[in-house]
């Protein structure tokens, strides 16, 4: 008889990351695609599933569940997408019209939710019953874990922590607001206020890259870390999180995110100590872990899932 | 045999309110009292609810439990009030402490997270699962309730939605920052705003009764509920409620309060419906309440409690 294992599918705007992932946690096949942006995305992601679960197969093991997590404002007790700019879906019944065509049993989430998890079950926040996760990519938003669950809100939408007003009456957002979180602290945000001033394009982790030459570049990624250390200070002062781990592309600035945070986050808040502040121990893999772990919960291997531990980014 | 009922203790800065409250729901005393501000708190409360178990005994009814509910920073698992500022009590093991010298079973819990209770069982939020409810008096708090369960943050402290920095570099809070949301929108701060404008001491309340005449009031008050709306947003991106619910003493501004919130709201969020916002049914007496509700669930009886009804402040 095969041993167990569980499909991890995180569908993002640019890629889709895969993960096949023993009942023990062991990572033991893993592949990013590009993302595939058809008319109808059921089928591909279908096929996707069917490939993964023969790989598995091929390894010796039988997939017992696969988890597909994806952005966007998600109702999680039908599992429909309700809507997912960056992958232009709208009303997807993405858990129902995948069951319909997969022999395994699907589970489906949102990505920084599913993140959360992963960070709490295998990362940065171990253990700990109330976690902001905080994603800093091309945009930002938050998984909100509180007493242990993960809070999904009335309508599926908690955690868009990225249109927070840290600047009222600040630089336009796409979004049509003004000063929004991720005018200024966003991957999209940092690289468009450096090419705003200097003319030049360049990405936000090669704005990080310029700190130590460049004032143009220091300025704009002082303003970054400071708005996201007051939205830092009024997530705290809500919600009160034991930590807080940063997570998402800008997390790679490593040091020079997380420094300027802390101690603006500290700054902000008088008559309580800050939470401390993480880097995520499973840098892009955090959703895609997340989704394998929603898998291996909802097929009832939860003793399984308690022995996972912190499973290295191959 | 004497029928069961319940005493609810709300024990604030200024007055503490009683409740005795039967089985199903009706309210047979209530009183307010200045509180006792002793050097040692615990006698006079457990001499107040044995008083008021005398109370309930004269109109036969057997006092099932006490639920005593106080703000500051509380250790939920262990019944410690750890720091209430307004009160001057710092460590109070009051749970335990009462126990000691009570015959009937004590709960201990905040004061606004029990007016959230209250209103998610009885009042505005009747039977939603997420709810945040802002009480706006001297000071400002919130309760949230996430999933059906009340979120209380790692260390006791969720909720101090009070000293979010909704105004960055703005004017100076007693609290040592700049621009906290109850510069602008607290009970003290609309005052101190308008007697710093006009040299005339007037109260919040009123300052809500000088807006058709007073243009330095409309001007404080237009500053007051804009800077709620923001902090409204954030907490609607962050926690995605289903209602938000507004009590506390400045609820009596009613729809002064409420249409400007709704309206700043709803401008604040673009690619979401704002969630509705109410007004408290219960007022000044929603902590209170929840005291007597989380005593009634104490004491195991669910089945009573489920029967309660909306509960007209006498």
């Amino acid at each position: 008889m095969s041993a167990p294992a569980v499909v991890g599918l995180d569908v993002g705007g640019t890629t889709t990351k895969a993960l096949v992932v023993a009942a023990d946690g062991t990572v033991v096949h893993q592949e990013n695609r590009a993302t595939a942006h058809a008319a109808d995305p059921v089928p591909g992601l279908a096929a996707e599933l069917d490939r993964l679960t023969a790989v598995a197969a091929a390894q010796g093991l039988a997939v017992v569940g696969a988890g597909v997590v994806t952005p966007g404002l998600i109702d999680e007790a039908t599992g429909t997408v309700r809507y997912a700019s960056n992958l232009g879906w709208r009303d997807v019944p993405l858990r129902a019209a995948l069951q319909d065509r997969s022999a395994v049993p699907v589970t489906t989430g949102h990505d920084v939710r599913a993140a959360g998890l992963a960070e709490q079950l295998l990362g940065a926040a171990r253990g700990v019953d109330d976690v902001l996760l905080v994603t800093i990519g091309t945009g930002i938003a938050a998984a909100l874990v509180g007493g242990g669950r993960a809070l999904t809100g009335g309508t599926g939408a908690a955690g868009e922590i990225g249109h927070a007003p840290v600047r009222p009456g600040g630089e336009v957002c796409p979004c049509g607001q003004r000063g929004c979180l991720e005018v200024y602290a966003s991957g999209a945000g940092v690289a468009r206020r450096y090419e705003t001033r200097t003319g030049r394009a360049r990405s936000a982790a090669g704005v990080v890259g310029g700190l130590d030459t460049d004032p143009v570049a220091r300025e704009v990624w002082a303003d970054a870390t400071s708005a996201l250390a007051d939205a830092l200070v009024t997530a705290t002062l809500l919600l009160d999180p034991s930590v807080v781990v940063l997570g998402g592309g800008l997390a790679a600035a490593a040091a020079d995110l997380l420094e300027p945070v802390q101690a603006g986050l500290s700054a902000g808040l008088t008559w309580r100590e800050p939470p401390p502040v993480a880097l995520t121990r499973l840098g892009s893999l955090a959703g895609c872990l997340g989704a394998a772990a929603m898998a291996m919960a909802s097929a009832g291997r939860d003793v399984e899932l308690a022995g996972w531990t912190a499973v290295p980014a191959r």
